[in-house]
């Protein structure tokens, strides 16, 4: 949260690559041809789409890195370079890092608890804190709670050791989350108010909350309403909230405002598609403008809107 | 499901390796040393503990080939190896396929819409079945339900597309299941329940149904007690059962009984460390015994275990 307070903003940019949405010049100076139906994504060499990812990823970075505090990286858009995809995802989170932006890895795992220790170690890095994987792992993960607490607690456990964090997914922000985080239960609530009430019991622990008042363990909180999400907001004081979903998946000012604390903290606000495709947008998109400064006006953008309500 | 009937087995082998437990030769022949609390496995070269489990694995399958029709592996023991681990998960899929065995991707993947296109692009595979990628993605893989149908229809539709299918979590085996997976609900059943209600509806799609009159469609469920057993199973009759947890997660053999129908099909029982480290157990290691043949007879126990029951 140091970070977010220096620079001012609770702005984060969300980076899940598509590759035919990059920008033409990227694609082309790494030798990926047009990706058509006859020649899907998945035709593409490998090595060249990891290069294209990469080369974008580095511009997103120096793009945004002035005016936000956090990038959130999205693991499953690499994952179908398979081998190439990992090498890259991992290169662009030490290359966030070294550009000063803390890093959340959108990974969302989950598994029984001695599997989940394999997921922490990967994802959250080693315990050696000066090894080359320490440094391109992320400073935060996302993680599913259907499991309950053995899915979570080695996520904890690493998060705790190396000084990381972690992000519990309470409401998320597609359409069917209800199908099952809003089933009704018996004692009037829904599952994910009682997700909430866990999240809260873990991340309350006195060794897991920092300087700054917050626990290592937030949560994602996609909001439905107001009334709501002051419920939530208010179940889990110690956590900060990571909320999807500003401008492509759209949710209102107000809603968002209310994820936010009596005193401006508590929240980080991702907006992804908005800020990374720019270039795509005729708002952006001028004669003679490069794609990276289309990044960079459409994040300034984002940054001031937030600042407008929160 | 016609390999299972082929070798008159339900029985399903996990591969979940851990450095630290491989065979010693394993070990030796890979350069593997001795993993400690000083020399973690964070700190062995990947590229040398890649070999290790690619030479485990390869042991693994042909230890077991001959005896079972699926074999399950756990991505979560790849990822900490980075790009190394996922070639020689992707590797040893396509080795266990060349063998003749259904192989499981325990990936337990799930996002919103759109990311979980690109889980399911890269962890079913491509849409060119004579792809490389295709010979080397598992033909089924496991999907967690907290997202509700958006973080599903994607893998279904790729399942359909490529003959491919997927096993959604509906109860888990470890111990904390029920922290989510068991909250009470208004109408009187638990959250695992209606998550059966809705895998029993997105399975139900005539599209979906193959010759043996399953869905591809199926459903992670770890027994709790014979009766909730029975209800569950009634609740999904369209769908195949992946059931965790035999040996060393202990269950007992009639709440695995219940999980087959009356004919005796409709179920895939799994066991991981039991086989997969039999060499360790003084009931299977003897003096000149190598580790494959170990493996072997724990595998053909297990085997005739699941026999007697089912």
């Amino acid at each position: 949260m140091n970070e977010v307070r220096r620079k001012g903003t609770a702005a984060c940019v969300g980076f899940d690559p598509v590759l035919d949405k990059l920008p033409s010049d990227v694609r082309r100076s790494c030798g990926v041809g047009r990706v058509t139906a006859q020649a899907p994504a998945t035709c593409v060499d490998s090595t060249a789409a990891a290069g294209a990812f990469l080369a974008f990823g580095k511009g997103v970075i120096d793009a945004v890195a002035d005016q936000v505090a956090v990038i959130k990286i999205n693991i499953a858009f690499f994952e179908p370079l398979y081998a190439e995809g990992i090498r890259v995802y991992h290169e662009l989170v030490g290359e966030a890092r070294k550009a000063g932006l803390v890093v959340i890895g959108d990974v969302k795992r989950a598994d029984i608890g001695h599997t989940t220790a394999q997921y922490a170690e990967a994802q959250l890095g080693g315990s050696e804190t000066n090894s080359p994987m320490f440094l391109s792992t992320p400073d935060a993960v996302t993680v599913n709670p259907y499991f309950g607490i053995d899915g979570v607690q080695p996520f904890i456990d690493r998060a705790r050791s190396i000084g990381r964090g972690l992000f519990v997914l309470v409401q998320t922000s597609n359409e069917s989350a209800a199908e099952v985080q809003g089933l009704p239960l018996a004692d009037g609530s829904i599952v994910s108010d009682q997700v909430a009430v866990l999240v809260n019991r873990w991340a309350n622990e006195p060794s897991l909350i920092g300087n700054s008042g917050y626990s290592c363990i937030g949560a994602v909180v996609s909001p439905r309403d107001v009334e709501s999400t002051r419920r939530i907001r208010a179940a889990m004081p110690q956590s900060i909230f990571l909320v999807p979903g500003f401008g492509a998946q759209g949710r209102t000012a107000e809603e968002v405002a209310v994820c936010f604390k009596a005193d401006g903290t508590g929240a980080i606000v991702n907006a992804s598609r908005s800020v990374l495709y720019a270039f795509d947008s005729p708002k952006y998109r001028e004669k003679g403008v490069d794609w990276k400064s289309c990044i960079t006006k459409s994040c300034r953008d984002f940054v001031d809107d937030l600042k407008r309500i929160a």
